[in-house]
């Protein structure tokens, strides 16, 4: 990802981890392996970040763990010598989910990529968390299955991260979003116990833990074994795209085609900004003039793509649409889809740097939600390209900057924030698939109350009473367990999990 | 609901509650006014048990809640006088969730019926928990929406209740549970402490405590403001009943329909004692000389029901079906759907009582429990009639027996218990859609291992480290918050919770 070209590299930092954590090392070293754990400093830069490279925190070990029982004896030891540790994908994470802990323990995951089974009667798959969420649609493949949430990252990002982060992609319109597609886990608590969440059948008795473990990045435990749902893959797939004079137009759309019964697989917009970043980035020949696409997907039977494409149409046609064009082929669908994805990485073209955030408004607050942009990015004197899963009504603003400009980074971080806090007043949420993390834990504030985080963290400090697993990311503050709730709320407060962060 | 017309009614027990409660009556009679506050016993008779009718416990106080203020100032005063509570819908529950404990407070939220907002737009319906399942629908309706969840009680229970049971019903297969269809909801917390569990939008920053809300069966709080989902009314439903010579086929369509891509709102199934009792009760006309019988519900778009149910109909050919039936009007469609929903209380026709379990299984292990099932009826010389929704492997065995006989309703339960270990060894679980409740907690400690059950004390013991929230049900020891996990799994522990169960 080139989420933050502008970030400067540091001077090599050949400063070694702390006494406590060395000494750690070496008893991960007796117990595991010596050649999983690495403590080199030039080894441990490759983990300072994820896809949030704004950040960056040098971990005091990094343990590359084979299986399961390395994990379990990281834990405990962990929770032994009270070290924190954070567990890691493949790193593509775009709220800094992954960052590591200064002197603490980043377990890296990747190793853990068995396809345990494959069940396509009961369409189940169960996987290893460092499996890359695209093997599972191609294991799934041959019995005419998928695995349908599908990050735009899905090439590379891991079944692991994409639990911790609740994932979504285009398609969790129709689908959902990874929470519907996990059956059941094994987890490693933070005091290395093992459990198992839910199981194979749609339901549990009992309280449902899974559903609270997915999403929770990290602060429940390191899931070891994951049991997946596949679906049947849709008999059609055909792809339409739509050009608009106005955002209002194509935002209403949106909301018309919903409202009508039916339901895409996939409806994302493009304002005229990010249209511009996607043809000269990839020429993907959209509608010329258009100020706004969008790229809706329907599938289902043939015959039923076939009568709601014909729907589908006229609504847009209604709402002014001065082009509708439906992809002959499988060539022509790719490169529909070429321009929306390659999207985010297109305006490297149009802008020396750009900012991405992800916040949630309801569908039919649209149409405010994109004027309220643009008045913040006035005010901000900042250019944002917009492109979203509006089904969903799931932003994705690229907020362009020169980051050459002294303080350009914080302002646009600060018109990100901004943006976010808009969505909240609109009902919405800070994020739709990127997580929290790190990033916009300060924003958890802003849209819960004080009781609702309690809430959460009775939870939290049920599973990890001593506050090791992955500390300083989801929460605003760092809440010490047993402490009163309530006791402390305060937004921003100073957070003593981070040696540093530069 | 006629589950055990065997029951003998006790005697008219005078007995008051104890002192202590009888104070707590007086502090509530205070605080929010007198006739909301039973204490009379011959009152409270009405309130002595749910839909599982077997087990009685006389409540010590029943609060007639008007609002949430009133449910906030009874959790609270029951918390300062550490007074257990159960709250109560419309007592419809089938495993005994809603059972009263002795000397302890009952909750009755039926008077909580206000609909609070219908938004068809975002298709939402925000509701009290008193509300009834059907209204929702019946306020959706206007707009071409409908609530999803459809319990066979559906006329009769509440909202809140099928949130607490996470209540199924038979469109599940398609459309998913009550979890699937609650965005957010308003909690009372054991403390009295008012929190807000998810929202309006599909996914939510933080720890889904939602997830782990729904299905707690009273053990968390109490909801006294919950937004539903609704969905699009199909443009079209038909059913289709199928006649089959053997469970065996019947079994194999179902898998067979499902591997093919198809996914029906329903697929129910009935053997030759549940046809026999239902024809008996209602006239449905099924088949002649079916052994089982496939009710088969496709919604959507005409055409693609048209030709989904031409496929369907070649499926159930394949495995030899000899008679398939598509309803040609809604009166067809009803009698079709009669046949299945007056089962229940139809196989009091065939005999004098009747005990019915709730177990889930792998759909594909379907032929092989109802041979187990089977075998395991004749050794206890009892007849089962097994109605189930078949599409998800959810089985509901009727068990047949003669309340006259000495121990017969024992050799039931035993029967019943002895199907769900083997629902459980066939990789299932306990419940599917009723709960666990009381009657069926010492059956976690066979579905669960003892670390998977510590974990969700450890859940229940953050929002609820006194205990007080519906205690005894769910959890099969009554394991004290602080005490060390694992300390008491046993199966079958005395449970110091309750008075007297008669």
């Amino acid at each position: 990802m080139n989420q933050h070209p502008q970030v400067k590299q540091q001077a090599p930092d050949d400063r070694r981890a702390s006494g406590d954590v060395l000494r750690l090392a070496d008893r991960l070293r007796a117990r595991i392996g010596a050649d999983k754990v690495l403590t080199d400093p030039a080894q441990l830069r490759t983990y300072e970040c994820d896809g949030l490279a704004a950040y960056r925190v040098r971990p005091g070990v990094v343990v590359l763990a084979a299986d399961r029982d390395d994990v379990v004896t990281t834990v405990r030891l962990c929770a032994e010598a009270a070290v924190p540790f954070v567990a890691r994908g493949s790193g593509t994470g775009l709220s800094g989910g992954a960052m590591p802990v200064a002197d603490g323990v980043l377990i890296v995951l990747s190793r853990l990529r068995r396809i345990v089974s494959v069940d396509p009667d009961n369409a189940r798959v169960v996987v290893e968390p460092g499996v890359i969420n695209l093997w599972v649609t191609r294991e799934a493949a041959p019995h005419g299955q998928a695995y349908a949430p599908d990050p735009s990252s899905q090439q590379v990002c891991s079944i692991g991260g994409n639990i911790a982060e609740n994932a979504g992609g285009a398609h969790c319109l129709k689908y959902g979003f990874t929470v519907n597609h996990v059956m059941g886990a094994e987890v490693v608590l933070p005091d290395g116990e093992v459990v198992h969440l839910g199981g194979t059948a749609p339901e549990h008795p009992g309280l449902d833990l899974l559903g609270a473990f997915v999403g929770s990045e990290g602060t429940l435990g390191v899931a070891t074994r994951i049991t997946l749902r596949t679906i049947q893959a849709p008999e059609s797939v055909q792809t339409m795209l739509v050009g608009f004079h106005t955002v209002h137009d194509a935002a209403g759309t949106v909301s018309d085609i919903i409202a009508s019964g039916i339901l895409p697989a996939a409806i994302e917009m493009m304002d005229a900004l990010a249209i511009e970043a996607a043809e000269a980035a990839v020429r993907c020949g959209y509608p010329p003039g258009a100020v706004a696409v969008l790229v809706i997907e329907l599938d289902g039977p043939r015959v039923e793509v076939d009568e709601q494409f014909r729907q589908v149409r006229g609504i847009a046609e209604a709402r002014h649409a001065f082009e509708t064009r439906i992809a002959r082929d499988d060539a022509e669908r790719a490169l529909m889809w070429k321009g929306r994805k390659s999207a985010f990485a297109a305006v490297g073209r149009i802008s020396p740097a750009y900012y991405v955030q992800d916040g949630v408004i309801p569908r039919t607050r649209l149409p405010e939600i994109l004027d309220e942009i643009g008045r913040l990015a006035d005010e901000a004197q900042l250019r944002v390209a917009n492109v979203f899963h509006a089904g969903d009504g799931n932003l994705h603003p690229l907020i362009l900057f020169d980051d050459a400009a002294p303080g350009a980074m914080a302002d646009a971080e600060r018109l990100g924030f901004a943006i976010l806090d808009a969505c909240i007043d609109a009902g919405g949420s800070i994020t739709g698939e990127h997580g929290v993390g790190f990033e916009k834990k300060s924003k958890m504030a802003r849209q819960f109350t004080a009781e609702d985080l309690d809430t959460m963290q009775l939870v939290r400090c049920a599973f990890d009473p001593g506050g090791l697993a992955n500390p300083g990311k989801l929460f605003p503050t760092p809440r010490l367990c047993g402490e009163r709730p309530g006791a402390r709320t305060a937004e921003d407060a100073p957070d003593p999990a981070f040696g540093e962060v530069f």
